[in-house]
């Protein structure tokens, strides 16, 4: 039975709140959270963020939560070496320095944070270094959805006159035809995902200028061909409330001169129940491991499946 | 750069020794066959099987490919603590007394054996393992094909009458369909897949008695959905002569109430050379983490996906 502690009390926190008090192997010790005046469906007592630090001896593992990046980075990073910690840090770009900074400080601590841990970054990403591990000679593609993306719903919501918006990320089943067969060297972005739209507008809003600001945004839509549907705020919340996502890592190479094609299929109909499952497993793992004297920052491919599991058990998957 | 020995020189062994032979990181000490005489294409030093005790302190890893379980329970287990090795041992049911024998004689030798290692069991054991790990509501299925089964067709071999022949495992699907949407509870060994035979007998064989001793033939035939095809030999061999496989592993199940569905496929135009490709991957691996000071039997499930990596290297997949 593992002491875990929930930081954040947004879509993923409760996910993880949900989890925890399904779970046989988990005592949930409380959800710490920056905002005032929360109360769980659930009962679990309701912390300020700040208390963890007091509480700490008494958690076996933190699932942090937290929103964004910048959360993560900020106060992710003054929780290590303090308690046993996994999050779904999910800023590829930036994962080098986060892992560095946070390796130290778990290391200087004596306890194990593990970083990235989800689909994807995540599963994912243990997939593609597996298969190009066992495959060097070979590409690999990811494709994303059919799925919700939350950046990118924000995106548009942050635009002048939309009042509420949703994105879906769509695969071109084109682009993985091309990169089943081997031959997706030259997918652009453009070619691999189409990014799909659903905006309600303000009353009088410009929806031109809102479809002209969307399709011109760099990075989030200039690269992309965007579907652009305007619909009212009581469509959008009523066929677009959940949060579906998925997606798939491909590689297709050569051994000895044979094709080999590997791929990993992801479904989900809700994003944050399946991260937070996902986030849960290796919580109970990570509070194991730092007792069997593994200490730092890791990532999910530094950690060995067995680990799931009590030890012996894991065998039976052989 | 690792000094790797081939162990059997079957169709695996071969398969290893090109890709050892084209790999930067790999120099392929020898091949060590019971067999006498045989010469390799690539120039590679053929021993006498036990020459590799005397050779042992030269040898980073050795990468057993005895054809048949019988011989790695036996030669294999004599070489566990004198030197590294990595096998494909592939009897499920006989996998926790291989494990626990390699494991005592590896630790006392301090030598590192990595047992069934391969596609399955190995990469699917993997994805097995951590499917059920992540999403502990839900259902797994493993399904095979469509490829050669050489157990199979040694076994139609073995028929009296029967000069050549290959067998098929296919997976029926509907089978698939029902286990993707989680209904695949009641699924039997027959539901899950079809066995399609080409068979080329001798002249004058009695047809009819060969397809009875098919179809009745317990464990390998009788539970399934059987078909025969007979051919002549040169068919047989222009038609049939690749040794594709294949298959997928399944997990439909549910976190907090919503579904998911994880799935691996592997399509392979040659199983050895895939096989191969694995082994040797992880042969690497082995020698790396017994430098590192990892001792004992270990199967897949305990090894990290970053083992396949320089240290460091890993992270860009993340």
């Amino acid at each position: 039975m593992k002491n875990v502690a929930i930081v954040g009390y947004g879509n993923l926190g409760k996910a993880c709140e949900k989890i925890a008090c399904g779970s046989e192997d988990m005592r949930l010790v409380g959800i710490f959270s920056r905002r005032r005046g929360l109360v769980s469906p659930y009962g679990t007592p309701i912390f300020a963020q700040e208390e963890i630090f007091d509480m700490a001896k008494d958690i076996d593992v933190a699932a942090l939560c937290l929103g964004s990046a910048n959360d993560l980075v900020s106060f992710g990073i003054s929780l290590a070496g303090k308690v046993n910690t996994v999050d779904s840090f999910d800023t590829h770009a930036k994962m080098r320095d986060y892992v560095k900074n946070m390796d130290e400080l778990a290391a200087e601590g004596g306890k194990l944070s593990l970083v990235g841990i989800g689909w994807d970054p995540g599963i994912f990403s243990l997939c593609r270094a597996l298969f190009e591990g066992v495959l060097p000679n070979g590409l690999t593609h990811t494709f994303w959805g059919k799925g919700v993306s939350q950046g990118h719903s924000e995106a548009l919501r942050r635009i002048d006159g939309v009042l509420d918006a949703i994105q879906y990320t769509v695969p071109k089943q084109e682009a993985i035809d091309l990169a089943t067969q081997g031959k997706g060297e030259a997918l652009t972005e453009r070619d691999k995902h189409l990014r799909v739209c659903y905006i309600a507008a303000k009353e009088g809003a410009d929806l031109k200028k809102i479809e002209e600001t969307v399709r011109t945004m760099p990075n989030y839509f200039e690269p992309y061909d965007v579907e652009i549907h305007f619909v009212d705020v009581e469509t959008l919340r009523r066929e677009h409330g959940g949060m579906p996502h998925g997606g798939q890592v491909l590689r297709s190479g050569y051994a000895n001169g044979k094709g080999c094609k590997l791929r990993l299929e992801l479904e989900l109909e809700s994003n944050p129940d399946f991260t937070a499952g996902v986030l849960l497993s290796y919580a109970a793992a990570c509070a194991r491991l730092n007792e069997g004297g593994m200490c730092g920052a890791k990532s999910i491919l530094d950690i060995p499946a067995s680990a799931l599991y009590q030890k012996g058990y894991a065998l039976r998957f052989v």
